[in-house]
């Protein structure tokens, strides 16, 4: 179980079958510096541009299309003090005659202090002074290569991930995707050091981090969407759009996960999830939105073989 | 400041500009003791029937269409020691080719023990016999009267509240309505005693309760949608199909509250919902479905005026 | 069969169980003349408000819940030379960043010409000085009460009609709608001299109208949505948003039609609208958007029964 | 002008920048023989699997982004007497429920008889054995490489065309892209005997055609979604789910395409496309579904320029 030192010289605007940037064994750990969303790096220089240039592909060794790649989400560590956001509400998100009289996307400067645990406007007009939002890290974008040969643009998300936008997706939580490719092929990059639901200004506070993950393959774990588990719950993910097919989506593989691992029936599996599930809003902003359903562990069976 | 105890003789399947059951005073608190979902009563008794027999109207002396109805949910009590749901994921919520295989919408009967706090299946399948889920009460559908002399279904919700089945609707939580027309006629019924969100097998624990909520006449105080808060946050609901437009709405209303009552203009507003905003979902199973967008009170400025 | 002459003296923003305006037996003509959308009559006096003021509505003797009310569309005859419409797309039917830069919505007039058959803008700019549509008369919004006491504005529609906007409704039509209570009660008004798919502006060419529709109750007709025929084809409507659940409206209502009155099974139902279903886009500018299915005559088996 | 042979050797699941196939001059033609959806040639031998197995890229000399593609269809011959479907309507083009009740998908044999201009059912259920639908073929899937570097499956759709199954793309349309990489990277396949609309079945008659299509440039000529054109219509395409947002891409193509060619403001094409426009359902079957908005060219001004 070695720890590899990802340093890209190329960045890539897709997730999909390009040339491989690190081979590595199943548990090996990858720490590797992203670039912010429109491709500038922890000095302010520009080193690729947007959206979401990609730290990647990572081969592992071993994984096959049926596979799952277990992705660890071990450490991140913000390595410029700024970030920045849009101004404004995204058209999409407020009701459409509305969109006439909202204000311009200026890009907006904010100040990350990881030390103190906040993120706070540079420039605060007069009655946000006050605001000090907590430093809270997320991965914006990761995700493995689609099937087919497709490739699929880092400002959007399906199957295989992308830029789902899941404030869940930080230090402490496992993702799991389905592998479509030989190697997986896993791609990482657009970190926010903080977000609200939705990313409905069409950013989080986009800022460079280091970010340290660890990569397994399990073998003949077969599933259809991108998984999740943080200490205290499991979850799943649908990205597509309405909103009501992203959630169609994220319920039916918790559907498929209680009963190809947890022994319950469509009947077991209904009664948990009609009574205890929760969903929750990843990006509203791309192309394809991303709904998460979740359960939390107390309410579970145990886990079957 | 006098409380009333509101005895239904008659039932309402709509919310609408019905004959007026109640008249009291702006902050008059009332008492009253729902039916289930199908009408049955706290002895088992069927009393009227589905979809959600309402109780009301309450007419609030002195509300007028462009005022507000503030409704404080003081408290929630079960008075029967069963619930029911539905055994099965409904159609809409799963991808549409699986819906082939999901098993029937039977009624499954629980055990409520408010003492206990907990909620259980009657005759658990095996693995799930471990199962107990908190009690948590919540008001399934409520609301007031529509405008133009509309009457809407109490299966589905608007502008004027209805059945939005959002957790956060229990005791501690103060709702507001736009009012639509004199009196505002406030309705009630359709108590859950647990419901995961979404309402996905189209039923929380549905079960009769004693509920009492005081209702007070906010003048002058025009909204679109309905909005909540709690000890920690403010909410806002907004009630359609897709879940993106109920999205729209409800981000819309958090848009207008911010700017007209916090003093923020749009670019502050934009700030803080872009970085801080929660999204949750009330019901999905029913036909407008229901979003919530919150915001916690420690990020907010201090209110104006 | 005797001719009525509906003379409305109150018109109605809703469809809902009001106050029955006239009384018919089966089979009945009736002749009435409609307001435009805002309410203003043939002499451009207002005599109601909007949205969509409707004539009626009128009771028919023998319909009941589970009947179906079958209106044939028999004259349309404009009775003003002026109708009227906005000057903007709708701001929910472009690209939402597209909203920004979009015209006011200004009231603008065009001259009807039923003789020549014409319809133009008085006062075209002058590169639309050339544009002549075709006069193509429809009635916006008609239909019955809905269920369970339920009343509808006029500016959306349901499973009962409503304010569908589809170009099909026009003389030569035959409609059907679902009987929801005693009597039918039949609504209608908001016609247009001419109307693009969609009322994409947010309004046809409104003008008022002398309509002339025949009523006939067909007993135990149960269906579930609006239905039509012309003289090459049959209909079926389905109102909702998004458009995908009208079209799922319309398409299952199209399969139960094949079904149940032309004696396919549903594989041979499936042959059908797959290979030869058109469909057509009626309002997508209202709370719920309207599509049609469509089958040429050409194509159907005979009719059983 | 030159006429070329294309004679695939391999074939691709994706629409992406792929090993060019063929050079052309702009304003060749190409002749091309198409597999069916699955990969079956005109003998019914497997030759490639699916989805939909493009033959091409083709690349046109001087195409570069910004560009666009003018793509003349001149001819649709079939080249094998069969063609297949399903045998039920897709789940997700029916009320949800309903979906439990759908038959089987199996495939379904046809009969092509171009001379007699008639597709027949091999073994038609006794019903249905008078069907005789008319001979009127389509191309399902045509379309050039995206941006980005990204690869889209012919599954789905998107700027760049793909698998739009929209019953206009037939013998006499002309088609435009926008081009998005040098040489425009031009694809095509998956030819239709007939479909109605929507691909509500999940296949139009599935078979192999010889395809005659004529491949410009036109230089700067940038627009943002399919385009077309017939002897009576000019057409704009959008794909996207759901359906509103696709209609939302048509109908801002439109408007761009009316302001930029036809020199009508925003207003006047407001007034032109609220009372003359039509839509028209492409595929509701896949990722992404396909609105098509069009305009009769009698109702055009002069084009500009």
């Amino acid at each position: 179980m070695s720890t590899h030192h990802l340093v890209p010289t190329v960045w890539h605007n897709v997730l999909g079958s390009m040339p491989v940037a690190l081979r590595i064994e199943s548990g090996d750990t990858v720490l590797t510096q992203t670039l912010d969303a429109i491709g500038d790096d922890k000095d302010g220089i520009s080193r690729a541009h947007g959206p979401n240039p990609m730290n990647g592909p990572v081969y592992i060794e071993g994984a096959e299309p049926g596979d799952s790649l277990r992705v660890e989400i071990l450490e991140m560590r913000p390595i410029r003090e700024r970030g920045w956001t849009r101004a404004a509400l995204a058209g999409n998100v407020v009701d459409p005659e509305r969109v006439r009289s909202l204000p311009p996307r200026d890009r907006t400067e904010w100040l990350i202090d990881a030390e103190a645990g906040t993120v706070r406007l540079e420039s605060p007009p007069p009655l946000l002074d006050y605001l000090s939002l907590p430093f809270e890290p997320m991965i914006g974008c990761f995700g493995v290569a689609p099937s087919l040969g497709q490739a699929f643009s880092t400002a959007t998300s399906a199957e295989n991930g992308g830029n789902m936008d899941y404030r869940g997706f930080g230090p402490g939580t496992t993702a799991w995707f389905p592998v479509f490719v030989e190697g997986a092929l896993f791609f990482l990059g657009d970190c926010h050091a903080v977000q609200g639901d939705g990313e409905i200004v069409g950013t989080g506070v986009e800022t460079p981090m280091e970010v340290t993950v660890r990569l397994s393959v399990e073998k003949f774990r077969r599933h259809n969407w991108p998984r999740g588990e943080t200490s205290d719950e499991i979850f799943t993910v649908g990205n597509a759009r309405p909103l009501d097919q992203a959630l169609q989506h994220a319920t039916t593989e918790m559907l498929d996960w209680l009963t190809a691992d947890y022994g319950l029936d469509a009947t077991g599996a209904s009664h948990l999830m009609g009574q205890a599930i929760r969903y929750r809003v990843g990006n509203v902003f791309d192309p394809a939105y991303t709904m998460v359903a979740s359960l939390e562990k107390r309410f579970l069976p145990p886990r079957q073989g």
